[in-house]
């Protein structure tokens, strides 16, 4: 007898489980409903849509061989049937029944199922403010309000924009509005760092001075207070955005202050989900009720590092793991064991992109944790074409375990490389150091270092761990810096005399030009009752200057990623 | 007491291992010895020294904080004697010498050591023929000789070149000499095919195109027979090479033909070596005698696929092993078990970057072994700068292992990214096809693909293993078409019509356009007695032409990256 497959929900997840089974099951009657008109489109596309760079809003909704994924197409090509603006209101776990609306005639029916997959994706964190309902509020996770905002643009109607959260969404809308269109931008924060989550603070400084200079202001432990129409009021559109600190004049505002799992249809059902509202998958994706499956941004899966319930709404996953349920909906048991949330955002001149936790997160979740940071070129420093890329390599002291790795590079595919190799190891693998250490990166000198960096931030791991080269970020060197009077410390720039003479001259008796040719026969200018600081280009000169001092009993604490980890901050001693 | 350490060797592994080693035990005494009078320096990189792209031999030789690494460095920053122009003779194991040698001088001496680490690399497989003593007729591994040859080139003392071998260095000595010096040059490869140990037949085809189509002649099945002088003897100033299919004219001949591990020293010293002459060392890169490490192009360490004994003569892995030796020197334990052999090489439009075994390789090694080959872009498709990749992936019927990928795109970093994500799975896992379908690729539009190129390859590698869609290269869909009045294939395209009008325009009633979203209507066209072989731009329309028509129990035979892996192969119906 034929199977009745019922698929809830027609973006990334619902499309690819509904075809996937309905190749391996091509008897089986696949019905796909979706409660918008437009379906199966690349969401993570929309900034790009927003600033031009995509044409159409069709290419959002095409397949690679240009097809548009309208209902028609599943039907004619993939024979899934959809329904378009049709809700479910509720799942009849024990008739095995979806109730569904029509939300343009009103119409309710039941739809059956054998085996049933909820894919009702997550819906953007709206802040309860008052004037979130004016005109040009909103958040861009539908195409809809994409086209709106491209077309405002493209007619001169913003000019000033503000955007409420600085994760990846709320980052790659302010480039689209500020890069291509021009308009002036604000990102409002209310944590202490964009990129918060992902990123540890010392390159969320990278971030964030990649944005300040290219003209997006990032007002970050500011919180929003209300949204005002240019009157005033809280009608018609709104023209401006009042935080705690300051007001900003706006008639665009974004909402990307994160999702909330839309767990509430499985949760009615009866279904187990997590506190936080995603519905509990097994490795089958199979919710509490083995007849129905879930995925996408509703769900939850295991987060790989941390062993607890993790939440990870990417486009990536959504297909990734509908591909899983299709195959378990045609009656297959493959295994999606959980992921480690590898990332990437591309900015204005810097790309970003990690995986598993950054030091921040992983002293959250309580691991004692160390993260150590390396500049370095992405191919061989001989090589004419190169960028200065930067890695934290995030390690558990004690096991030495790998949490996490986060990159930084003018070259997105370079960092890009780096982290994925990592986060490979990661998901199969629990590696300490030596794994990374070790981790075999194709090699020639268009391509990497014969000692790349992801090698290098293990062995500077490796030697954190070992008590051998102890280190500091870029920040920790400023705050050290700008109270020198205080803490006495001695600042010494092992640079070839070339590079530290500026700052030398700048700050007499304070930036001290010790060249590390010259460290071993100058050692006698060390202070004997002052905390040293050691500072160089990128951390490897400062490192070896470190050893020569402690052959000299002296200290000193080197500064990872040196002068290039400040550039890329923007900070300048 | 102080320990001796001695390091014969200084080029890659022998400084790293010496380093290492000085930092962890300051108070040793760490001698290296090495013959020539060049240490330290980057191998790899005299490709791009002899190009231009390099300025300098200096450039090669420098630190990442441009100091050249010379005698005087090591011993001022380092902390390690280094003996240039000196050769070891004999290990005495027994007594903890070796017997060296001052090639400048003739001076003997005997230098003790408490550990020793041999370094002592490979040399260029030189065919033994007629004429291989004249001028101009080299091998690109030491410094002096690429000068020599780029100031040929420079003087305009090269019109010709034939290098032998088409291995890596082979082709990027022609890529050097081709696109920088205009030298007309010609590649002569006794198999069958170039890069052969490292690509599968298919992609194979797709770098000689890339040579082809910049003016370099390949000549694969081609054996060299004897070098010659213009004026015909084995004197004097290399004119022409003669080979068993034709005589080429050259003013630079280049042997690339491979290296041999040099071995000699160990061997000699009653060391454990591989039948090929490689030292045998264990996972501390220690050798039978335990006193004594070795590790580069001159030991074996296990091919992490095989479990065999491997070769991997790469500057990488040289660095990687060395920093193990050093710590071991010093009293460690640090292990290196292994390796996969990861890969990469830039030619003009295309890098080639590859892990674990070809499909060739892996038969040759006993494994029933199938690769099925995708073409996808390396970014969202509707992201603006994007190109078509290829990936290859080996797997193992049966177990579902994955033994291997290779891939193909004119974006180096993107095809390093894929290739390096799925190496470090294979060196630190035994991954199933499974786990490259949900190998977890960091994603943006700016980056990848929601379903990334990896993760299809994963699937397809899937469908090819259950039995849906089986699947044939670009090379064998050639032979196909090539053979169509007696095999009888019946070919379709089933792209848009637009794409598959010309050729059907130009074969008319031998290549079938039948367009994917007709197919269903018109499956009454296709013969019941003929084979059928399906083509589309990439392989994805194919593969759901292939399920369509298995529903109509009719058996299609899908191309493997399609016209696009057609294009990068030079090939055309």
């Amino acid at each position: 007898m034929s199977q009745n497959i019922l698929v809830i929900g027609g973006v990334a997840l619902g499309p690819k489980a509904a075809c996937r089974c309905k190749r391996l099951l091509p008897d089986a009657s696949v019905v796909m409903i979706d409660e918008n008109p437009l379906i199966s489109y690349g969401g993570c596309g929309i900034p790009y849509y927003m600033s031009g760079e995509v044409n159409s809003l069709d290419a959002l909704r095409a397949t690679p061989y240009h097809t548009v994924r309208d209902p028609a197409f599943f039907a004619a090509l993939k024979g899934v049937e959809t329904r378009i603006q049709t809700r479910a209101l509720s799942v009849d776990r024990e008739k095995k029944t979806v109730l569904t609306r029509n939300l343009a005639t009103g119409k309710e029916e039941r739809l059956p199922y054998d085996k049933l997959c909820i894919a009702t994706g997550a819906y953007p964190r709206m802040p309860d403010v008052p004037g979130r309902g004016l005109d040009g509020v909103l958040s861009i996770t539908r195409l809809e309000t994409a086209e709106r905002t491209r077309k405002a643009c493209e007619q001169g109607e913003i000019k000033e924009a503000v955007i409420v959260g600085g994760g990846f969404i709320g980052l790659e809308a302010a480039v689209a509005l500020a890069d291509m269109w021009g308009v002036k931008t604000s990102v409002v924060e209310m944590l202490p760092h964009i990129l918060s989550g992902a990123l540890p603070s010392n390159m969320s400084h990278m971030a964030l001075h990649d944005c300040q200079s290219h003209k997006v202001a990032v007002y970050t432990s500011e919180k929003l207070i209300r949204l005002e129409s240019e009157k005033g009021g809280e009608t018609g559109r709104v023209g401006r955005v009042v935080t705690d600190k300051r007001t900003l004049p706006a008639q665009l505002v974004i909402f990307a202050a994160g999702f909330i799992p839309n767990g509430r249809l499985a949760a009615d059902a009866g279904l187990a989900c997590t506190p936080f509202g995603a519905i509990l998958v097994n490795e089958h994706m199979q919710t509490s009720d083995p007849d129905i499956y879930a995925g996408g941004d509703c769900v939850s899966v295991p987060n790989l590092i941390t062993g607890k319930p993790g939440y990870f709404p990417l486009g990536s996953m959504a297909n990734r793991q509908g591909r899983v349920i299709g195959t378990n909906l045609a009656g297959g048991s493959a295994r999606f064991p959980g992921a480690v949330g590898a990332w990437a955002v591309k900015l204005f001149n810097l790309a970003f992109c990690g995986t598993g936790l950054s030091l921040d997160k992983a002293r959250a979740e309580g691991f004692d944790a160390v993260s150590i940071g390396v500049e370095q070129l992405d191919r061989a420093h001989f090589y004419p074409e190169k960028d200065m890329m930067h890695l934290e390599l995030v390690v558990e002291r004690g096991s030495r375990r790998v949490l996490g790795a986060q990159g930084a590079s003018a070259a997105s595919d370079a960092v890009k490389a780096r982290i994925d190799a990592i986060s490979g190891v990661l998901q199969y693998a629990k590696p300490t150091v030596d794994e990374i250490s070790n981790l075999e990166i194709a090699y020639a000198p268009p391509f990497a270092s014969a000692m790349d960096i992801v090698n290098a931030a293990g062995n500077v791991a490796d030697n954190t761990l070992a008590g051998r080269g102890n280190g500091q970020d870029a920040l920790e060197f400023m705050e050290s810096w700008n109270n020198r009077k205080e803490n006495k410390v001695f600042f010494v720039d092992t640079r070839p005399a070339a590079g530290s003479a500026q700052l030398a001259a700048a700050y007499p008796g304070e930036w001290h030009a010790i060249p590390l040719e010259e460290l071993e026969q100058r050692v006698g200018e060390f202070p004997e009752d002052r905390p040293v600081c050691l500072i160089c280009n990128t951390g490897l000169r400062a490192y070896d200057a470190q050893l020569i001092l402690a052959r000299h009993g002296i200290t000193g604490v080197n500064t990872f990623g040196g002068m290039q980890a400040m550039l890329k901050s923007g900070l300048e001693p």
